[in-house]
């Protein structure tokens, strides 16, 4: 039977992009379905009823959602270019940095860019606390995975992604030069790969995106005070 | 080289549970290290410097943390009596509801028991319309992972666990023999489990700790009015 992959996603989202990049490194094809997420395709619904958002991949009509449980699938199905290691203990690892990004990096990042005074300079102070495991965790390497981009240099897209998008529209700088010069070097490594760089979204689009985001999330903060 | 495997737990948390009974399950001989979670080891904090919690699994010296990491550790380094399906795919659907239950289910009941008035009433709308995915899930099964306990069972032990004793420290009833009696009959075949029942934290104990919590998120929640 010829495989069929389809690709549920946006133009934009970071776990979609996850999905994305894993196939594309191991040379997957599949079919990409772009959703307009103001007005969900049924079959969108469909395959997802439970969250009812992107990502969603299908394998020969069978649905899969949630990113990180869909790049694990990935590795198992096609083992080609792995994306995991070998060793148990690094696997585990490995999934322990995923969940840290999803659960702790990325709630506290975003507060950041959405909390104003005393709080905002709380939420820098976490964020920078959780930014400081991923650079002492980039020590002596290219990428979060090692040499080659892996399971968590791809869970940690949007830092790669969104952060330096935020911080513009912002105007505030949380990366730093002098606190996290090997973050920094891995956001450039990361982009500059080939097949990351082809599924980029354009930064201009980002910009205008987040800039509405932040707004909107911003002014809810300050309604619920 | 003789296997070291020790676990740092405390008496209840669900969370350690999970890790009990997948090493139980397996047959896998380890120490236990009870922990004083007001006043946590230094051994504890130095396995754990991020998050600082139990459980944590320390195997010949490398330390794990987070549950449902530390089970896919525990499948792939002990083979015998499988936690997880063989088939990618049911594989990730495991995934699925494991994080579904961490992420969307949990919260949802927790809401339940610590929010009054109108904000509970929407709270057991929203729980009850997630122990329904729940209740589908085990149709035609005796337990999440078919016919034996498997990696789901154990992520939703808190449901068998910890529901019924909050619902006693508040005098209500969330799971209901109407609506989730797949559920109930999952909860008792759970229970009844030999090596389940051998770990079941005592439910006077339980009920005691429940209390104090419900009552301290309770009154946090009012004071934050």
């Amino acid at each position: 039977m010829a495989e069929e992959v389809k690709l549920f996603r946006n133009w934009s989202s970071p776990f979609a992009l996850r999905v994305v990049w894993a196939l594309q490194l191991k040379g997957v094809p599949y079919e990409t379905i772009y959703e307009d997420l103001s007005e969900k395709s049924s079959l969108l619904l469909h395959y997802n009823p439970i969250h009812k958002k992107i990502p969603v991949l299908v394998h020969n009509g069978k649905p899969l959602a949630e990113s990180l449980v869909i790049l694990e699938y990935i590795e198992e199905t096609w083992k080609q270019t792995p994306l995991f290691p070998e060793d148990p203990y690094e696997r585990s690892t490995a999934r322990f940095w995923a969940r840290f990004g999803d659960d702790h990096l990325s709630p506290s990042v975003f507060n950041v860019f959405i909390k104003q005074g005393k709080e905002q300079k709380e939420a820098i102070a976490r964020a920078h606390g959780n930014l400081k495991y991923l650079e002492e965790e980039l020590r002596g390497k290219k990428f979060f995975s090692g040499e080659k981009i892996g399971y968590v240099d791809l869970a940690f897209g949007w830092v790669a992604n969104l952060i330096s998008v935020c911080e513009e529209v912002k105007g505030l700088t949380l990366i730093e030069h002098e606190k996290h010069p090997l973050l920094l070097a891995w956001i450039q490594n990361f982009m500059d790969a080939p097949i990351i760089k082809e599924s980029w979204p354009p930064r201009d689009k980002l910009i205008s995106k987040y800039h509405a985001r932040i707004e909107f999330y911003s002014s809810k903060e300050a309604a619920e005070k």
